[in-house]
């Protein structure tokens, strides 16, 4: 029987979804379960956008250009512009979701057995897009006592050799909900340009900003002009998770003719969401004020309530709508399933996303979990209720 | 400033793509533009699969599971029995278009350094998804005179190293429109049992065989479960190539768990294409009945001119739309080129895809083209007295 490859085989299992067969024993057993699990909100997708879709007058559903229709690009363009964002039509190529931009930034940047420096704990997938590519995270440890704030640049000094050729940062954070200061930036910016890296920034969160805080872009550095690729989605912005529509956004031409090679090579992005995430941009501001409010105030509650938790530590997020929270427990991955597969709370329970696969160190972040605050306010303070009822319980059975 | 990645750099034009910006400055011209160069469909979409989107009821737009909505893989399972093909709901994948299907299959079988062997002239873009995977394309040379049928096994086994790991077929072929008979089916079947390697068969034109011949899948063979994987999609079989949904199909179990992993760190498969693509399955009989008799139409008057055209060579094809001709030129790019930029029949040329493009041998098929007769009867008639004239006036100016 032939065998399937390395990669294939050290391919991570999805944090976020591979408890989902005993999220199923839950709902088997008739509990209900409250997905903290995974970033789907709940948020309405803009009616603006589902209705471009209906009234799209189609009888043959083409290809569309591999860098996506050009009138998405010049109001997207426009969109960033708005934003202060120094974005033009030819810096932008759709994707099919971050992930295909991530997909394209990495492939486009290092080749097999380079190094992408990124701070820990990081987005998952971020492992997946690596091993696919044939590249190697190093990792510079954040942590929870500092609010994950960035890591010292004499950390990331030290790792710096000649296969590094990226940093990679997520800005505000999944999982840590941290938004990355002015200051902070330009130490990012200042090493990169010292070090002659690529600074890779998923801003996909960027609307997710709390308490007066502004996100900083990358395209908004005109020193990082050479040096910066965003990647971007409409996911989170316009909930709109399973359109798969993103983009890459760069100023660095050779960089743009190869991504755009890449993207020749799977000919178009999907064209029924590209009119969607075309119209969405016509989303009246009020949408996000009212959004941004929403997801502020689940944040506070959700936050307030995990901190009346025993012995659970939950750092302040200031940005996109996850956090990093230590359990009182050995191991978060055993607290998850058992929470799933033998827990239930008056017929309810709680998934969570063990964090141990948000670090790349090994054995780090095992008693920590990444959760979402994409419920309304009552199912995110019943959650949390659920978890300190059911921490008094494992306390007694965990091995 | 930073560098791009070698991988970068040597991500291959696409051939079909690359001659755009020339057919722009025909278009600026006011010249008409018959695109031969694309297997872009004019046949409609179906209306069931248009009007199921207009119809479904959304109001969050959420990811689907990473492996596609179960309800469309049961459903596809179905139309797969119904065809002979040995599938079940767990050996299938949704994916981003056949292009994905493809990057899960070579990403889940070969590492980087290793080989793929696939016979040539093969579909451009096998190019691109091999340099994003960090492995090696072994051409193995089919040829017109032969009307591109299977190589000889004996050529296959001289190409075999311990680094191969997997052999590459598109049947029914694109660029070549030949469809391989039960006995070379059988041929490479034996050869990949035989070399323990998988049979990644690219079947996405399945439905395009003619004059009676009987398409015979991977996936219909029993010996093969093991070494078969499928690639498959939407885009030709329902004219919906801007939906961008396909499926990788193996019962191969440690493929599937590898794939499977690949396809979560991408999250989900387009939603609204999903919905189309699930509705298509509704499609009557009718629909392919007559879609097939007017390709089948299309090939015999499109390559009956074509053989009009003095030392014009072109085989025929029994499978998919496309064909692969010989012309009397020295370089078919440097003719390409010309057709857009420098030429005109009364107002009206011709876009032709290089052939070279589809060829791994450097130096191969310089002088041919592939063409897809994708375009109503009259126009293809008109394409070839174009290409007729434009050779007359060609001869003279050729460098």
């Amino acid at each position: 029987m032939p065998k399937i490859s390395l990669k294939g085989q050290n391919m991570p299992e999805s944090p976020i979804r591979k408890l989902v067969p005993y999220a199923d024993i839950a709902k088997k057993k008739g509990n209900h379960v409250y997905h903290l699990n995974i970033g789907q909100p709940d948020i309405k997708t803009p009616e603006v956008a589902l209705q471009a879709v209906k009234d799209a007058d189609i009888t043959v559903l083409e290809y569309s250009h591999s860098a996506g229709f050009e009138s998405y690009r010049k109001k997207l363009a426009t969109y960033y512009q708005k934003h202060q964002l120094d974005v033009n039509v030819e810096d932008i190529i759709i994707t099919t979701g971050g992930s295909e931009a991530l997909m394209f930034a990495l492939g486009s940047t290092l080749d097999p057995g380079d190094e992408v420096i990124i701070p820990e704990p990081f987005y998952a997938n971020y492992n997946g897009f690596s091993i696919a590519n044939g590249v190697n995270i190093v990792p510079v440890m954040s942590t929870l006592e500092e609010g994950f704030a960035l890591p010292k640049i004499a950390d990331f000094e030290k790792q710096i050799t000649s296969k590094t050729k990226a940093i990679l940062i997520c800005n505000p954070g999944n999982p840590t909900g941290y938004l990355y200061s002015e200051e902070e930036m330009n130490q990012l910016a200042d090493l990169v340009i010292k070090h002659d890296l690529f600074l890779i920034a998923d801003e996909v969160y960027r609307e997710f900003a709390y308490d007066g805080y502004k996100h900083i872009s990358v395209m908004s550095m005109p020193k990082l002009a050479e040096y910066a690729i965003m990647v971007d989605s409409v996911s989170k912005r316009y909930s709109m998770c399973g359109a798969r529509i993103g983009c890459v956004v760069s100023k660095n031409k050779a960089f743009m003719t190869a991504a755009m090679k890449f993207a020749q090579a799977r000919l178009s992005p999907p064209t029924f969401a590209q009119i969607a995430s075309e119209a969405a941009l016509d989303t009246p501001q009020s949408y996000f004020d009212e959004v941004i409010e929403e997801y502020k105030e689940r944040r506070d509650v959700f936050i307030a309530a995990l901190r009346e938790i025993e012995g659970l530590e939950v750092s302040m997020p200031n940005g996109s709508f996850y956090c990093v929270a230590k359990f009182p427990v050995k191991n978060a991955d055993d607290f998850a399933k058992w929470l799933l597969e033998s827990y239930d709370f008056n017929g309810e329970t709680v998934m969570i996303a063990p964090a141990a696969g948000f670090y790349s160190t090994p054995g780090v972040g095992l008693n920590e979990a990444r959760m979402a605050y994409v419920l309304k306010k009552e199912d995110l303070i019943r959650s949390a209720q659920i978890l300190k009822e059911a921490l008094k319980v494992y306390k007694t059975v965990e091995k």
